[in-house]
């Protein structure tokens, strides 16, 4: 079947339309029709290609929501018509004990992105949500709860896993006291899901600016990540710090913030974060941790619990054809909700 | 009373003999007759000056043991007589979260050092253990276990502790792996601790003649840090890594052994520490994590469990006499065992 898609044709050049075959489902894939796809900074990063070597043309997006309109005689849990989900990753091997405890996402042999990745299944490279249609194996699609709206529920594939799955890691809950870092599309996920966990959250930013809005996701107040004033003033007091910065940082300022036995977790993949004084660890037996989206499971776990508690991401639903503008807002930091593009609405059928 | 020392007299020349006077026990003071003080590489490093600006003469130590010759009035715990232990610190605020957890090693206030660091009772500088006494305020005087033998319990202070602290906190036993990185003083406690808490241990060293004194101690094996084939024979396997490496190292290879949500825990005050790929932590949820020595409850727990399943350290005992020589040794690298000095043959009494 033929898709229409955005791709970009090179590192350096916008994005433009393009159509291509996906393939035919095989006996364990699941068709679907994409009605949204969320966009997300890794897009940019991976397209312009500052996280390694791409195929072009690559067709980003790993927040997908659509409907199965086919499904090969092997599936088991999907019917067409059914509303699901597809996130960062399409395919894992399976045997490697992370992928038999759940965690394809840290796959040992090699996690299969959702796009710009080796695809074993055909040899192609995957290509992304940016498109009308895709074809994914069984196991790496998601049952969309009835209840969620599906182009809010976009973003929940990377941005809400991306925070949930190191908020229960970490075991947030009532008296724990958790900033996070940042206040852009993972950010605000972070605030709202710390929040309905239970803990007393505060937000870390450069910006004075965004008071406002993190109360309004549920944050007791700010702490402005440039005011010695304020740093000092909540010196030891975080249980757990959920660090969104997608750029290389210095965490020393964060990691005084902590208690002892502290956390900081970076969500963000960046090459190279700085070295650190461990005298910063060391003292307080604190750690810097990582966490990269979840698993499949949890994942599912995710959206049940987003429907449950109806938390759901600030979003600019777009037409695809404006997808360029909004990477420049993305770049230029001026979007700290999530875009989310409206595939029928770009793609209107005659 | 007049305390016979070796101390340095600037950051470039050798230790020498001293002799200088210790403050009349206060109240809540133990004045402690020493009898042997374990040679710690934190001693090189600080009256060197490589860890700050220090005030000379500076009389390092903090592997102090001894008997107990006087008591302020109001100490409750000791008497004349008692074997007792010194470790790293001699003071903290005591009213700050972090001590009134028992963690006055990470004060948030200012833990006082044993030697180098402003003593608040009486404003001088803090000098340790190189000495014939010491005065210690009770809280911070450790019992000697009966069974253990003074001079293989004074490295347990700080070696000891710095090994068990993180071993306990990251609740190793049972079907855990776990690797000691690196095979010297730290690293050949933090073998036996691990081994004795029942986890299948592992020494990760660039010395494949290391080998049998690992298994000596109870590892399973080593795996050579500068193989290739021996890292990826490893890769993913690890649940711990008590990283005791003293001086500035790249973790990314080490970071490839961890299994999902592994932790590697660095135990050295490095600075700095190079920088870091995020990913290597965000793909498997993991950390790099840091512990300083312990508490003062739980370095008290450290000596009663190295007591009761006689874990010691291998010492090798000196007179203060060679106390360069020694130094020298451990800055070549050239010395796996701890040294301990033995005051009472260093400075016979007529």
């Amino acid at each position: 079947m033929k898709a229409k898609s955005f791709a970009a044709p090179s590192s350096k050049k916008p994005l433009e339309y393009y159509e291509f075959e996906r393939r035919e489902p095989k006996s364990t894939d699941v068709e679907i029709d994409i009605h949204y796809c969320g966009v997300c900074h890794s897009d940019i990063h991976t397209a312009k290609g500052e996280w390694g070597e791409v195929a072009y043309p690559c067709v980003p997006g790993h927040e997908i929501v659509g409907i199965v309109t086919r499904v090969g005689k092997s599936v088991k849990h999907f019917k067409p018509g059914d509303r699901v989900g597809v996130g960062c990753m399409v395919g894992s091997c399976g045997t490697c004990e992370a992928c038999k405890k759940g965690y394809e996402n840290s796959c040992f042999n090699e996690t299969v992105w959702t796009y710009s990745s080796k695809d074993p299944v055909d040899g192609t490279d995957t290509k992304g949500g940016y498109s009308t249609l895709i074809v994914v194996p069984e196991h790496f699609v998601l049952h969309l709860p009835k209840s969620l709206d599906m182009a809010q529920a976009a973003p929940l594939l990377c941005a809400g896993i991306t925070t949930y799955s190191p908020l229960r890691h970490w075991k947030i809950g009532k008296n724990m006291k958790v900033g996070i870092i940042g206040l852009g599309g993972l950010g605000h996920m972070g605030v709202k899901y710390a929040k309905k966990m239970g803990a007393e959250v505060w937000v870390i930013t450069s910006s004075k600016a965004k008071e406002k809005a993190a109360k309004a996701y549920g944050a007791k107040g700010i702490i402005v990540s440039t005011s010695k004033e304020d740093l000092a003033r909540a010196a030891h007091t975080f249980d757990f710090l959920l660090d969104t910065i997608p750029s290389g940082h210095d965490v020393t300022p964060y990691l005084s913030l902590l208690n002892v036995h502290g956390t900081l977790c970076l969500v963000g993949p960046i090459e190279p974060m700085p070295g650190f004084h461990s005298g910063m660890v060391i003292n307080g037996q604190k750690s810097i941790a990582g966490s990269g989206i979840g698993g499949i499971k949890e994942t599912q776990e995710m959206l049940d619990y987003s429907a449950k508690y109806n938390i759901l991401p600030e979003i600019e639903v777009i037409q695809i054809q404006d997808i360029n503008k909004a990477w420049d807002a993305l770049i230029g930091k001026k979007m700290s909700k999530r875009y989310v593009i409206d595939m029928k609405k770009s793609f209107p059928q005659k």
